[in-house]
């Protein structure tokens, strides 16, 4: 989202959220009572590494902006809040913290859909498909990320993402093609190894199974243009989609445009079946921004979240016929984001959102634009103070700092110290490049939402879902571990292999 | 609570919250039915200072402690999330989020019962009182402090506690007394400067006034023990009460004392009329140990403010002939505190919240034993290492760490020292000295709550509690502005004078 739709976007939360969600005035609240309705379909949102500060960091930014006190949309969505930690640390990982979402277990960080013993366990989307049930998996991150990977795949460790990429198409799956609708980024771990742009370490063409599986594969805005009919497997970019603040709208679909696309192409083909569809959504971003000690970048991206879950909320109220619940809530805190510091002057207790007003590009996409640019020194400053700083929003760079960052040699460095700048005058801080412990929002709408309303272990998500439409996740978790073979394979640590590398970035 | 007792305490948790709370299994929800019950009474309670992920550090030293995944008491009140920042800025003081919850307006950094034209606006306890509720204060604060001030007086600045005393017990209030049951610290603000340990600029014996007001005043808690009737005035300290884990329980009632000792006399005394109680309990001192960047007063004061939240909601329980609805939110964030750092071997993303079990004072307390102690220096390091970091908790202190602490000589450098030390080690880290923006958990319990579920403007705590018992703040108000001479004498700061000093460590 660019920053001038903001406006109509707030004008349309005063309208609307008021009425529709369950934090209106005491005394006037009008929730949309679903009476007993069960739903037909779930949709999952997972807005990874997004903790209770970056909505309040966001939803400030708005109000600045706006001269407003209005609620972002998923302010008007609070349910309650979930803990997150792992079966191995009070910090989990995406990985871990998704296999509880999607199987109900707590593993380790790194664990992909197995316990700690690396054992299978069937994944609620795994369970509806078999039912009969549309699936899809929607994603800004690579396609092969931990938390998409977490829904369909089970291997030791999340960084195999070449094995997860031939899980998803259902080619090294026991239960076969399984996932109908794929969105995101990460074609490099689909393409061979002879292919320039390849992350595979074989020269397997995964694109080439895939449409031997079914599927309509496709790489470009233009072809997602076109409507193509389901199964389907549509990767916008080689790594990562871009961060909302960088990105193309000619070449990458929003996550909203994805998410939509996805409910509205899976409702028409569920649209005379008894069985419904599932689809995990995930704003994958907001965590690489808090990883980079990004704050715009992050800003950003929460609000592209923002905006997807309006749009959801609203398709949901749209489509009465086909009852939806959605549960949207993070897998982790990331970044140990904090707004607010200490200034001599009054008010001493200050976070000045204003600064965010100039950015125009994330502090990833100007470090490299930097570290590109050859010059003499004098030029290089210029360069830095023009091309760098302004478009990341400080016009008031001091010659000292220019001096410093004009040093920097390394593009990740240069990231998180146009991240400080920033944070520095906005006041906003970063305590790690990982992650933190801290509980997370839940949000609900739909059907049966209320009575997952309160405090919740992050394992219950998938409770909830079990319980709702009747699942039997243990008979599908049996027949994944009847294929030894595949579990040998694509499953377990091959004899000698460390069970799993550190877990960083992610 | 002392470290033993938790024991019980959480296995009371196990037994308890599930049934009672919101946060059930999905399914096996058994929430209390009030039905359409109105309450009689309303109970306030606000953890001052109290983030998100201070309930988490705590949860998870718990979790750790018992090996147990359960919640803690107030995880299981959980309704929604509560907006607080103030008229000019972002980021809240205590007494501007007081003044939101107590009158329901924004005001400025500093302002107790004002707006930013120093114009008195009502409070519910005055509104109520004037019904013929009976009312309490309930802090661990000085009682003179921003949070209770906000509930009945009316100043410019905070910082004026010898006024607001005077305010707070009707002697220099337009409406009269209007407290019936105070308990707290701060009776150096009550005490004539010519006695010993005042901090009053004047004369003035605020005891000698209250009792002519009709206070029993007592400030010992043998006093407290014997049941004096109301109104009282009970104050054990001359400045803040201790914290939690510093509390003489022979010479300080805690915080569950107070606050079920206020809740049994306030309903004797209402038992036989129409109108009920209100009350607000603060667990003030979580704030104070967030400014200090102390994580091991912050755990235990939170440890003591879910003490205190389960035996109110227990109360609750067993009072159904007095209906009461009860409200728990902090007014703001404080230290900006984040839990989890990443570190180079596996699990990456770590919290140790072991490193709080050998805990025993808080590191205020032991900051100021060091500087106490008058030794050579050899005898110094020994002290500081015996005496103070291994009750502090820090058995592994290094040479160079001692070395560093040793040449400290101001007590509130070697506090943040200590706190950091421990900090580094269970890897939980602060921002600021300050308060952050974060919003806040909102907690609720009793007849009508869910109807305040969701995600609230501070200033809506105020508007549930009008609407729940038909308040009319304006009248009230408008009798406040009426004596113009206590608006000219008590409430505006005087010509010339300063309209505010900046407001810090609060």
């Amino acid at each position: 989202m660019k920053v001038s739709s903001l406006f109509l976007f707030s004008a349309l939360l005063l309208l609307d959220t008021a009425a529709a969600s369950p934090s209106a005035k005491p005394g006037k609240k009008k929730k949309k009572d679903w009476g007993n309705k069960k739903p037909k379909n779930f949709i999952m949102v997972i807005p990874d590494g997004f903790g209770p500060t970056s909505e309040l960091m966001a939803r400030d930014y708005v109000h600045w902006k706006d001269n407003s006190t209005t609620m972002l949309p998923v302010d008007g969505l609070i349910i309650g809040q979930t803990r997150t930690k792992s079966s191995d640390s009070y910090v989990t990982d995406s990985s871990a913290s998704a296999t509880a979402y999607s199987a109900g277990i707590k593993t380790y960080n790194g664990g992909v859909g197995v316990d700690s013993t690396f054992t299978p366990y069937a994944t609620v989307l795994e369970s509806l498909s078999l039912q009969g049930f549309k699936t899809g998996l929607v994603v800004t991150s690579r396609i092969t990320h931990a938390t998409p990977a977490s829904y369909i795949a089970h291997t030791h460790h999340r960084d195999l993402e070449s094995n997860i990429a031939l899980q998803l198409i259902g080619h090294a799956h026991p239960l076969g093609r399984r996932v109908d609708l794929i969105l995101g980024g990460g074609s490099c771990h689909f393409l061979p190894s002879t292919t320039p742009g390849s992350c595979r370490p074989d020269s397997t063409d995964a694109f080439t199974l895939a449409k031997g599986l079914g599927y309509n594969v496709f790489q470009t805005r233009s072809e997602f243009d076109k409507n193509p009919k389901l199964p389907y497997l549509g990767l916008f970019t080689r790594d990562h989609m871009s961060y909302e603040i960088d990105r193309d709208s000619a070449k990458e679909p929003s996550l909203k445009e994805m998410a939509i696309r996805a409910l509205n192409d899976l409702y028409s083909a569920t649209r005379k079946s008894k069985q419904g569809f599932f689809v995990m959504v995930e704003a994958s971003r907001i965590d690489h921004a808090g990883h980079a000690n990004d704050p715009v970048a992050h800003l950003h991206d929460i609000l592209a979240f923002n905006e997807a879950m309006d749009a959801i909320r609203e398709w949901i109220d749209g489509h009465e016929d086909s009852p939806t619940t959605m549960v949207a809530t993070a897998d982790h805190e990331c970044g140990g984001l904090t707004v607010g510091g200490d200034i001599p002057q009054d008010p001493s207790y200050w976070y000045a959102p204003s600064w965010f007003a100039g950015s125009r590009a994330s502090a990833g996409v100007l470090a490299k634009r930097f570290l590109a640019f050859t010059g003499s020194d004098e030029e290089k400053k210029k360069f830095l103070r023009e091309e760098v700083l302004k478009p990341y929003g400080i016009s008031d760079a001091t010659d000292a700092e220019i001096q410093e960052a004009a040093k920097i040699t390394s593009s990740g460095k240069l990231e998180t110290w146009l991240g400080k700048a920033m944070g520095d005058r906005a006041r906003v801080y970063w305590s790690t490049g990982g992650h933190t412990g801290a509980d997370v929002t839940l949000y609900g709408y739909g059907p049966k939402v209320e009575e997952f309303a309160g405090h919740r272990e992050n394992t219950e998500v998938a409770d909830f879902i079990v319980d709702l439409f009747g699942l039997n996740l243990e008979s599908v978790s049996r027949k994944l571990r009847k294929n030894q073979t595949w579990v040998d394979e694509w499953v377990k640590p091959a004899k000698g292999e460390t069970m799993k590398a550190s877990v960083h970035g992610h």
